[in-house]
């Protein structure tokens, strides 16, 4: 049986998941799975259903939600299924390892176009995976060449998603108005604890039992961004900077693929400043 | 505005979804909440609506769904706010203390009746709280005369659910017939490990490095009714027999609270030996 | 056997361990159970130790520690079993009826000597309990004023330490050296994050996908001083402020309540802005 | 300054940390980390030791202690930094991933000799680590002759340890033998329950609502040698039998993963069929 997935993002009104439900009934279509939330704040309705069944033309079907629904409504049926990612780096080699492994044995559910990184020491390891990888370094350019080459680089892959595994730099706004709510950044703090840099550092000197990651979408504030994923691991005394830095990489891990596996099977929906999440 | 509550649980169909969220469309009612669940194995649907709009009779809308839904379907609106629960103890005050807290501050979405204990222990303690406390002790008789006392201590409190906050007593299947489905116990390890007594002995004995309290519906089988809430912590290997005793009651009471919440707010539906539970 | 329990903070220097240890064996006490941590920032040493035997006179063998090691050690030697609690309230009754609850059960390992409330709704709670009530009000006085009777209240129960059980106020520096490193409070977020008023508040704005409690010594600093437990829980979307501070009254009971039973086993030491805890 | 570590596993009696910690002062060897553990039920005492300075050689300073301590004490000074470890896996690949990573980048503290498969499929993915990966099937010839084959394959490299990264069948007794605690396996559930063959499908059917992983050493009692490491994640009603391995094998990695490290910086001790950890 074809398995089809639609998602809705429009204004709250009366009746919604009626209207939405009963057209596909009239295609013959049977919800298998059906998330919905409503954003009483905002007034905004958020649905994400699996059916089985025919689909008529996509655009038709999407014609008729058009019609019926709430004007501005952001609505997608059958989204594409494998995404493009790009991944930057800096040194750090856990998270890149992470998807890439993934990618290798296909339960990634994207494909990885590209890594790029500032330093070159994770270029082996990533061509051993068959993965191009350009090193771009920010040394002795401006901010504004030195992002213009990484934009002009991912062009012709065209990706879908950057993910930032430990990259280590700011982005400026005009690079990120250039990938609106497609850059994905993992940082190793619970935020909005420890904003900026050497949280682990900030922790260790504030004496916290608890440490922590967050993946969030990257915007103009520093850290400020949407969160998607947030884990925290328990530490004591006994942790030196390094121990924390160690035993966060194993978080910044888990909540960076947590975020990756949310949003390539197309459960993140973003509202203002923050995320919607059907699990 | 009113708030309505409507619980569906029948055979799977195509277009479930949108018949009853067209009958609630077409009494003006607007879905603010809605859980929907599929059992595959069983073709069962489960859903739990919030939505908000004047009812028509309460009576006439149950008539509408069971002329359109599947035959045998369990449909309840607006179900009793205020359930009636029953506490059964025997020397352990944790459990209980925790129930009876949040019922003098009215947050446990219950009614206490009454406390029966087959110790005399946690009798002044309960009476504090002004609960009935009934000491019913299992001694010099023989069990089904026990529990022919406790089935007629309760009966003129009729009690929605009954409550082993750690009663230490195995029930025959004749009395867990009597309240099929209404029985809730808590026990102490992380099911199906440890069944049966003194499960904290044998998870030392077995050198383990978490240890769990299990929250579940009563059966026939010990400790193999439907399960509701688990939950673990780590031990280690300087945890004596009492420490992990000392250390397991905060999550048993932890979990015997969550379950008790999930339930009186009408979030668990029983499907043979499991639970579905939209939170 | 008689067990004995030895608590040493002192500077760092070769051999403690070997000094420590030979004078314990020549008065020929068992050591059953030793912990000891070096911070290689401060050059200080910690220890706890449990051992089991006849101890000679506790003044002789503390005088005996004094003369070996170095200057400024903090040694104890069988501290008070039974510590004296004073518990000062604002409206919210989890974390108060946690600590009432295990007192009067004589699981808590310390007597609550009173309560002190700002306002007068956990009175009936408290005297049901059987422990004394003082309704202080704030209103109408300085805070000068408002914190003399407090200290004057607590005069004749001589308290080692007070517990801000959900306290909504923010006492002076001179009430809070007047109990220097004595007063425990229970924050409401996961800190660093979210200091000062509205902590869940804050974190729904936010968009954060875990919230949490800290139990903390409290100095002049606001939710700053040395944290002494910290734990989270996830939440997502769907929580309302409302729901943030339910679900958060169960973490900052469990926050507290270990705190407590740490300290009250004397296993927490103060360095710097930092705790040291054996647990 | 040369760091030291000393472990140390005998009998228990009076005075032993006095009498290990002044051996070390008399070399003037500074104690900065030490832990000590009591079972009292065996009356045994296990301790590791971190202590700094310049060692008279080993074998005096061993012979000193074995004069000192008890008959039969299993003492172990400065043991190898670099274990070497064989892995055995079956087909899935996250576990022998997560390791071949962290080898590739030097972080696992340990030499990776070999990858053994009983299927070829994770043959190109290790070799491109430049480890050397054998085909031995189990197919088509007698257990002992498919065991003889290993032990052959294994014997040039002597491994210290062989890790059992997901291998999904079941050891000989003789071959348990030959690597007498040395054989760390990976079991996907929460032991003791689950024993055996599809511990998911036995989640999935008995409705629990967490699954998670143990870490243990192998002997002949099928998945109930000591445990080292244990975790869960909590499930639902929605997870398929499918979604539980996906989710499970997150849990099986990070459990290897910590198992792995306490074990390769020697912080795992066996007693009995439990461990000791000094974390």
């Amino acid at each position: 049986m074809v398995k089809n997935l639609i998602l809705i993002q429009c204004d709250d009104k009366v009746g919604l998941v009626a209207l939405i439900s009963s057209i596909l009934a009239n295609h013959n279509l049977n919800i298998t799975a059906m998330r919905e939330f409503v954003d009483e704040r905002s007034f905004s309705f958020f649905t994400r259903i699996e059916c089985s069944g025919e689909l008529p033309s996509v655009s038709d079907l999407k014609l008729q939600f058009e019609k019926e629904l709430p004007l501005h409504s952001i609505i997608s049926i059958n989204p594409k299924q494998e995404k493009i990612i790009a991944i930057l780096v800096t040194k750090e080699y856990h998270c890149l390892a992470d998807t890439l492994t993934r990618h290798f044995f296909k339960t990634l559910n994207a494909k990885v176009c590209c890594v790029i990184g500032n330093h070159k020491n994770l270029e082996d390891f990533t061509r051993q995976f068959s993965i191009p990888f350009y090193h771009i370094s920010h040394e002795n350019k401006s901010k504004s060449d030195y992002e213009a080459e990484i934009i002009h680089t991912l062009k012709s892959y065209n990706p879908d998603f950057l993910i930032l595994s430990k990259f280590m730099r700011i982005l400026s706004p005009q690079f990120i108005e250039h990938y609106q709510n497609r850059i994905i950044n993992i940082h190793h703090s619970f935020l909005p604890a420890f904003i900026g840099a050497s949280p682990y550092k900030q922790a260790h000197e504030r004496g916290v039992k608890i440490i922590g990651a967050t993946a969030h979408f990257v915007t103009n504030d520093l850290d400020e961004g949407p969160i998607i994923v947030q884990q925290t691991i328990p530490v004591n005394h006994a942790f030196t900077i390094t121990d924390m830095i160690v035993a966060g990489k194993e978080v910044e891990k888990a909540v960076l693929s947590k975020a990756l596996q949310l949003l390539l099977q197309n459960r993140v929906f973003i509202t203002g400043n923050k995320t919607v999440l059907f699990e």
